[in-house]
């Protein structure tokens, strides 16, 4: 079974060596990963922009997959990396069975909450932004059409680990946890 | 033609009514809108969790779609709504043309350069953050794979406006653009 490797580590500086780690473990489970980086992009003599023929070699990836693992801890900012939400999406749309983890374990709500001031409203059991905006309280990692594309794709929600904040793009304990969800089984050490 | 409507005005408080005047644009241009307001999400006698009957009905709203306009103006940071993002991937999976229009001109690179301190690697003529993660500098609006969706997908790239900061999440002047890259042409008044 083929696995699309999604997650904001594609941005690490040591990219290829993450993407590699995850690739034996895959092995090591009975799975094949497929990794961004598999793909070396390659400027075009026709003077094709990079970043499309990066979007062409990942769609390829993803089309190949049997099912995403999917990397969803915050980056940047309160939610996941955009471009791996992306692909949660295009993978859902697609058909593929997904599995997610985040190295954060916190709901969104609180995440929030810790960053700014909001507001809540009683008569509607309601949390809002500073813009009047209603802030999501599911319970959910991330906003709900992310864990919920999983629980309906994959049977499983999101895979919470409370990473050490220093490894928190490099932790792969939660990835470990989703190679067993869909169904893998650790390779005995000769 | 059926357009799906994404975008992060389903958490303004007007949500229903900023769904309104988009629909009502749609039908001058010749179109039908669909917006996730549309389906009235009503509890389930067998308890089941209002999130995962959201995302189902926005699901069902987006496979009837033939094409989506999507609302990708940064939300609660750098990017898009993670939201809007997951179902720009899924109407790219699902093999539906894509436009999309933003509030704010700027790069990503220039927005997150505001935000916080980035490092220039001269050598490799790459910008890092403070984790030493790449930023991506393509010129584009946000990650690369929600910018080359909309030009692989529907040919033309996201259309940038530069709104008042005060109706960043409700001004159309993007959309109505949109809706004439769609081939739409506005119905004279009577």
């Amino acid at each position: 079974m083929k696995i699309y490797l999604a997650g904001p580590e594609v941005f690490l500086p040591d990219a290829v060596g993450i993407g590699q780690a995850k690739k034996r473990l895959c092995a090591a489970y009975g799975f094949e990963g497929l990794y961004p980086f598999d793909n070396e992009i390659v400027a075009s003599p026709a003077g094709e922009r990079t970043d499309r023929l990066i979007y062409r070699a990942n769609e390829s990836l993803i089309r190949r997959a049997d099912i995403g693992i999917c990397n969803l801890t915050p980056f940047r900012g309160l939610s996941a990396d955009p471009g791996t939400v992306f692909e949660v999406g295009m993978l859902a749309g697609l058909g593929k069975p997904l599995l997610g983890y985040t190295n954060v374990v916190d709901d969104l709500l609180d995440r929030f909450r810790r960053q700014e001031a909001l507001s809540f409203d009683a008569a509607n059991d309601a949390w809002h932004d500073a813009h009047g905006m209603v802030v999501e309280n599911f319970g959910n990692a991330d906003n709900l059409m992310i864990d919920c594309a999983l629980v309906e794709t994959g049977g499983h929600p999101m895979v919470r680990h409370k990473a050490d904040p220093r490894e928190v793009f490099r932790d792969l304990t939660g990835f470990e946890e989703c190679l067993r969800r869909a169904g893998g089984r650790a390779a005995k050490p000769a």
